[in-house]
């Protein structure tokens, strides 16, 4: 199955939505784009994976009930999709309460119907310099 | 298009082989494995993601070449596959000359004929407890 422009772009909303809901702090818009099934993952930075919808739900309700005032610049965003699966590898640069850091990540989404769903987001701390 | 359990065992086989690759620090074996493309990625632990396989393929020669005597022992591994995509996400247990390390990981993997290739490895330290 060849990608489409349509496709992609679809993809880059979902992933922007993604970033939207986490500034916002809002579980409630987070919760609304993600698959809610078993196979649901959720890596955050230094943490041990989270599988299943329940258990990715109830952490993102404690990192955003937690988070004060993040902001997210995302860069080199890299989108693909086959079939019904999309991902974006990004580099997520954040700003929280006025620290900064950077991270790099990978989202991956599966269609259902209309609509992307987020079923995996891996995010990891980037603390050393390019390889080579 | 559902899942078959023939498709989840040749992601599961496709994911053994990058492990064995990585243990026998065999460039030729790793580069066998993975899809010779410009979205081809790499994000090893710490290091910012590398795109487009020249630039992974260099990476992995440079990083096999100096690895010294590594196992893997890998743990808690989910695999999916939707359509022409798998991906498996995992706690890779590490032992690299004698000193043992933990790190989550999502590998993906596009169909090719008959063949799974690797797209996309991320890879990132576990550093503190879990969420929640």
């Amino acid at each position: 199955v060849a990608e489409s422009a349509d496709d992609i772009e679809a993809v880059r909303a979902a992933n922007a939505s993604f970033y939207t809901a986490f500034e916002a702090c809002d579980a409630e818009a987070m919760a609304s784009i993600w698959e809610h099934s078993d196979r649901a993952s959720c890596t955050h930075p230094g943490a041990p994976t989270i599988h299943g919808w329940p258990d990715v739900d109830a952490a993102w309700r404690l990192i955003l009930g937690a988070a004060g005032v993040t902001q997210f610049i995302i860069t080199e965003e890299r989108i693909e999709v086959v079939g019904d699966v999309g991902w974006v590898v990004a580099v997520e640069n954040m700003i929280v309460n006025g620290a900064s850091g950077a991270g790099s990540v990978v989202n991956w989404f599966v269609r259902a119907g209309q609509q992307w769903r987020v079923v995996g987001h891996h995010g990891a701390p980037i603390s050393r310099p390019p390889i080579g």
